[in-house]
């Protein structure tokens, strides 16, 4: 999944952009809910911490997990790859659905519509009933589920652009924007292009209240 | 500060009630932030998964650090307290004003607020620019600047309860309460009777979506 | 009715707390849209007036008749109990749903729920088109308009907990959240919590400026 | 007032128009906070069924007491005087700004303008702490008072227009608007406006849900 | 369709109110989406220039288009047919749903109800797929379409009553009311009404802020 | 100006990015309020029909004149500057402040801030009351304007990033970030990285319902 990401990220970079791919030391396989997602931000600030000198950190999981504390940790911007999606989809159409694998990731992606301030521009999140793994094989009955739901997005929710809710949706995002005639966005495409941006503006994420510095922490080794 | 969030639980409780108050083996000391949260959560996680036993949780950090994942991960209630005070505040007071102690803290007391649907009942949020640990040391330049803010509160944003937003700040409800005539309300204490509501009534988190029950993660252990 | 809303109350009750259902000597038999709710609410703060040493007060009609007005005229705490469930059900689940009985109230359910703050959390208000007073005749054919109704709260608008929508309803609730199994909360037993909770920490209506205790009046005794 | 209020809705009225002022039988002498409203419905209600065929019923009180019971009871339609001032207002300025007599009276013409929707336009609800009844008098100081909170209205809260919020100001409406150079309304006269523009279009509340006609009732006339 | 309009706005005007139904100059034969809103403001904004002495102006377009700057333009009130329906429908039912032409029409219906505060008071708003200018050959398949439409807002969300989303709608509402037995309001009507009401209190667009008075301008006559 | 602003997109440009600055032969020399965007918007809709072959189209306005009839008019995509500002601060800072030039533009920013969905985000916006075309006399009162109410939103409104309100102040951003130590974001220079991000990927505006590429239109001409 690593290396895919990072595959995809490269191919939405511009040239002279350099794409390090990495996956947390410590943390589960997959992000599916808050229970994965709390075990994964420690090591996921861990690697932030291990490579201070990067010109932008995107966070490759849609959740945007721990999207937060990564923005006090680093001194360079931090993007998720789901608010990303978001806004480049804000500029594109007058809504837009999301579709992610599972159910039960509706409600933290949804409550992150609400924080960004973006949830009124969002049609529906719907759920493809689809295991983030099984995503990796490629399987058709997996792509035909995704499809079923974009079509509802389209159909019921009146949906004018459509956000892949999963980082590992990434290689399809082309293929089904060509197949339903409307923008399809991968975030992990959309983070790169904004990290790109903000780093090529010299603008760096705000250290003045909610994003502070904090002070060198002992337990962060532990 | 355990000892302290102990002693005002214990005393919020109902008899037949048995507080048993933990602080993590792992993490920061004191929660300023979201990078401090981030590093609190999986040690909180591993205290529910010790103990699963308990007829409800209580997190004690005002900022509900944790709240969701911890409510994947156990089959009984749980509660945060920063949450438990606003609910227990709309049922006292058209608006409540919350003070908490840095201003680093307040957006993410905002979010919780959008997030739990209750910003429309908060008047402000404020700091009163104080550490969590110095609240320990109780010295009265403390106590003053808490007492400034609060005055603004009421007088400024038309708050008609306060809410204090820090568990350190427990000991202090009732002379605050005292002094300035409205209902000043602890989270420690209301989650507390909330746990023993929900507890009482036999009803427990929802399984069916957003806290549905993770598989058992071998992550955990690390 | 009241004194099934009694038992009910008498059921959820901590040992000590003593319930006292009392029914309005003036108004409406049961309360069904704003027309009814007007005409009981004098008699219902007359009830109020009467009792003035109750530690709490619980108003037993789910469309929280009258609240405002009683929090004006008591010193003690007031639930109402369609905002009790709301309250309740916050902490339990990201989205509840509302079943009520018949679709003229849903509108005042609404209006509630966004005076609260809390429409964001709840997935949609549905009525199972079932007269007040036929609940009471515990037909067959209603509880399976109920049970049709619950079941649509969960699949069409994604619900995770389920608020009964109406004071008669209250002796279902437990058998319900096991036929569903989900969270079932009868307001009843929620407002009870609530109450022992806000009287067991001493905290009292603000009289602050909403709900200021209003000077003895003449014409409430006409 | 009933008079000063029905002479303020005769100077409103077109040619054609006939205004019958009445003052409920039942109730408070005026109405100060959710206790008083209370007691005045009832009352309230009895005037309509006395008079059903009217053309249009206008509420003259600036918390719209009442008003949904009222369409509930009423064939004709019926409008309060507060939102009859608010939506005019929005069709004059981007914000208004509404200055009422007492701070108690704030919590409820706030929570009218989120049930109507139409808190976004509304910049702020203010009070110039003067006595319902003491507007009768005009006295110097009163006026004073009033001029001083228009004044904070526009210079800090960027009010365009004002909304004055009693309707015993509705005789100050014309020299206020010439002071301070922008529209001022008069909730009385919007009203009539609003009512005659109903009536004319022989346009009345929908019976379809929330105003649905209640059944004969026989504790009305108690 | 100016003429149909015309006649719609004397139907509805009082006695003594004169109407003056213009087309402008320049600009498309009818508006579908944000493209021909565009060409037609500066048209709009010339006829407003040529007849400066109107008591009031009513912009005939569902879509407001221009409303903003009419009110910067006009010393005396500017209504659009849009606004006035929403404002007229919140006075009859507690949601109202709206039925316009077509699809593409929608999202500059949902912007201005966001802009006006009163989203929250609208229902959904539909599409019947009927261009505009079809609507004035009225053949039957144009009306089936309106009506399976204005049946599903009823029946599916839970509209109380109806918002004719297009001018050319003018002639349909009577007998669309009296087919539903709810309120059906055309935006034409609504708009005389409200600007004779506004003109009848003297009350003009404040030019405070959001709608001051420009400069003279070179450019308005290229 | 028009030379300013393709300076200000030029050094924010990627290297191989194009920058072609046009003013439209049409419309007013500067746009200040509602009435001179509507009288900007046609000649800038000719601008991009005459050079339909462009990668992006950024609208160098702050109000974000034409914008919706733009994306209709176009198939690549059109990014206005105000958005393109609120967006990338609301990936650098929990809230931002808006710093324009006059009162009059505050309630359309305000407008599309509630539009975009972007209005929790935003503390609030202000205006230094400087002129759009005194800006580009550089005198030293107008900065100290500016910067006092910089100064003003950061302490008052608790702003964590500002953003620039008029793309005559494009040149200012770099100074002004360094002189209060947080992110100072020119419009300009953020829809540029936004066009070339966007365009980079292939994605366009969705040409599904808002935005559907409108008929060729005879009118456009004259």
């Amino acid at each position: 999944m690593t290396e895919k990401i990072g595959r995809a990220a490269r191919a939405a970079a511009s040239p002279g952009t350099e794409i390090v791919a990495r996956n947390p030391a410590t943390g589960p396989d997959s992000i599916e809910g808050y229970f994965d997602e709390a075990f994964s931000v420690p090591g996921l600030l861990r690697e932030i911490a291990a490579d201070p000198g990067a010109d932008a950190y995107v966070i490759a999981c849609f959740d945007d997990t721990g999207l937060e504390a990564a923005r006090c940790a680093a001194a360079a911007p931090v993007i998720g790859i789901g608010e990303a999606a978001f806004h480049m989809a804000s500029l594109l159409a007058h809504k837009f659905g999301v579709v992610t694998t599972l159910p039960r990731s509706i409600p933290a992606i949804e409550n992150n519509l609400v924080r960004y301030g973006l949830s009124s521009r969002c049609a529906r999140v719907r759920a493809a009933d689809i295991p983030v793994l099984a995503l990796e094989r490629g399987e058709p009955a997996t792509l035909a589920r995704l499809e079923a739901e974009i079509f509802r997005s389209i159909e019921q929710d009146d949906a004018e652009a459509i956000v892949l809710g999963c980082a590992g949706m990434a290689d399809l995002a082309g293929s089904l924007a060509e197949r339903f005639g409307l923008p399809v966005l991968d975030g992990v495409a959309c983070a790169v292009k904004l990290a790109e941006g903000l780093a090529g503006l010299g603008l760096r994420t705000s250290k003045l209240r909610a994003y502070a510095t904090p002070a060198a922490k002992a337990y962060m080794r532990g």
